[in-house]
């Protein structure tokens, strides 16, 4: 028995990487998707696939979509969804995401500093766990099979 | 037929009050329900009715089940949600109902500064409109009946 | 008991006027809701709200928000869903919505000229009648008291 | 992680064959199915079956019951939708399946000629992606994995 | 608080009058609706609709679509559903609603004779009760209110 | 705007009275709907309406029909549920509806002396909320109107 | 891609025989469960499980619950279901899986033989094709890869 | 074709291995998954892994996370299920997964000593199969393959 687990959340530094090795080093049989992690890429994919547009308000729009089908395709695909918020950024997308994941039953995990409960109180009260660190992330995955 | 509203999002402006007055000089069949609006209470309610918490962790922890509890019971009720963001804080709470009304079916109007716009591109391509002021939003709701 | 009727479909003859007069003279308890059949307002309320947009391409962005915005609300407080197909134009919208009626499990019935039953045979197969008239329709209906 | 692709939509030339083969020079891990892409086939398949029937009107009936049949079990298998409408014939079991394909979560990309915008708006708008050509939708599909 | 009650089922006796005036006597808040009572109404009601069909497969073929019409929209209102078997026909319809009203939960009470125990032991099991008169399936009802 | 409340649970003190009283004292508007309060007839409903079982484990097989008929109807009358758990008997019924209140998305409010703390966690964690008097669950009612 | 088929249905001549060797000859990717085909040990698996009952109506309870366990955790895992009905018996358990497989949008085909038309007319409007013959319900299938 | 089956309830008796060992003898395509079985990890699980908690209060909240995110995740990927209730303790998780799988429509067999017949009865009346002892669950199971 595999599971795939969506990674969600911030790219400004090397959580993903983190769970990854962990899990590795456990020999736990998970594997990963994740939305794009490329910024620029992310903002540009848009204007890339569909030609230059009017503005930004346009190569927004443009990029939103193909951002979101990415997300949908990825996340149907899932067992589990970890969201990880970080102190820079508004990051709807990725209580967007989390959020998604609530209400498809989809069991998730937050991850989020300290500095950021009060503000994520109420979505913490609707996922399943929420831990400070990657560690503790990687802990909750272990005990499925403990 | 009438139609029920509820009004998600920030609370450090009157825009609610804006809707509503403007709505009620159109005659729009409409009537409102929303999250609590007082922040204070908002944040204190879990300890009024459950008793002082061992710190701040534990008061948020709290106080957000008895807000969800709140949304929930109202968003089952609406047929229309509007939310809106504003520049201040994370508003994570509101992106989180604006998700819960997307999932849900629920039509989905967005109101957010063009300071946001790049910002909530993700949460834009998924709702059915996004606008710039409460004027619009009434716009949109009037067309119902155009 | 009261039902509600969404009338899709076609705005190029009177076929919305003609299924409520028969349906008052014969004191059926029905109402009805429609999407927006003033054809020049449907393709500017984009504009109208959101203001000039860069070419047709992006108000058409703009304006089908609105229209799927009205159609989604309208839907939602129907039980029945009657679809209008004529010979002119594409109707691409009309298809979209007499097929979600049927995805929600919202009884459909579809009227078409008999030019239109090849290329409407695979949707027909799915709606839960088809007939020729608005005559026919309100005959339909009428069973339901029968 | 495999993906299966439902190339719902216009028969008139080789867009299919385009796509599975850009995909496959570009080793990306999708397989295809589709609706039945043999016009007469198509047309005939519930008189080959079921026996000659007393018209056309029934010959369409009979017909579409197995053309639908084969579109639900093969679009249930599948994790994406790409439509592609073309500029003839009225293509409204296309646009059936692309709604169904939104009603039940499926990301959806919309492939359509420039002169097709105004009359797909309405359903342009709920696709996750539309676009132009072939080649555009398999760069959104290869932004899967980049 | 008041109910709606779908009365599936046989037409061969007068079982649903008993039940309404037992109701009436005991003033229990229910309103009833029912399948087409008329039988010969039922067969014919594709053809009186849709004009004469090529024979006994096409008209039951027509008929059975607006009869399913029917069902679908008094059964979307209904809260509780009462499915009579009987001893003569087969009685197809009557177990396809028993099922759809078990399929949605909508609260099923199933009555029939004791000769058809063992046949109807599969439904029966699915059923939220099974009784053999129309009396016991009122005790049930009044029980809501015991 | 009404709300209807499912008062599930144990039925050894006169809680739902006092809850009721509450919500009168306070004109709030909420209106109430339970399972069968009277022990003894929620037992023997079984046998009062399908006549006497050949031992006690047929007896239950026949009352719990007619009890989870009841459960089933009122439920889906109900905009918030509230279970009260006491320290006599399993009250598994109590738990069963608990819990299909949470699978149905219906707001849930869950009464508990402290001595059950340890033995509801799993229960509690997917509840809103849960306090421990009747008082604190009428003070969450009320913050609905706050 | 490989398919499951649940054959639903009569148990009095070999029609699933007949299916799975046409099947078999034409190597389609299909696979296939089916209810309990031994008729008697259908009826008996209660008791043979759970020990005497005190009478039929209780023999026949407690092999319902059996069979409907078994129907159910095969039909979760079909892709498709074939229903064959045969003139005798009244097959109330064909037309409740038959029912179900509709209502949880798997594909579904009848196989009656003409006698049945009438009787069947309203689950045949609902399922997707309607057949005479174990050959021609094969030629369906083998559709899906014409 | 495999089958997962999640193993709810107590931990008393080594019942989970009674099950896997008589599965493991008659070569049944089964595999199991279950929740924490070790009862001291189960209650610690959430002070492990996030810290210290200022009480048995909010240890019980920590843990209880923890436990219903494993069970989520397993329940997800099992087709059946099978809780099993003993005389000691409340197991009202137990009655939570057990209702969970009656919800998902996941087939669920009960397994209770004869004791529990009576305040078991509402919930067995839900379940598919009520049995009581392992040797009975697994003949159930092996009736699948009959």
């Amino acid at each position: 028995m595999e599971f795939t687990i969506y990674l969600a959340g911030q790219i400004h530094d090397n959580w993903r990487e983190e769970i990854e090795e962990l899990v590795k080093e456990k020999e736990l049989p998970f594997n990963f998707v994740s939305p794009q992690t490329n910024h620029d890429l992310s903002d540009n994919i848009g204007e890339n696939i569909l030609g230059e547009q009017p503005g930004k308000y346009y190569k927004d729009q443009a990029t939103s979509n193909i951002n979101n089908f990415r997300t949908t395709v990825l996340m149907n695909k899932a067992d589990i969804v970890i969201a990880s918020f970080g102190e820079d950024y508004r990051q709807w997308n990725t209580a967007m995401d989390a959020t998604s994941a609530i209400n498809q039953d989809k069991p998730l995990i937050i991850i989020r500093p300290e500095s950021l409960i009060h503000a994520l109180k109420e979505l913490s009260n609707k996922a399943n766990v929420t831990v400070s660190t990657s560690e503790q992330a990687v802990e909750v995955l272990e005990y499925l099979f403990a």
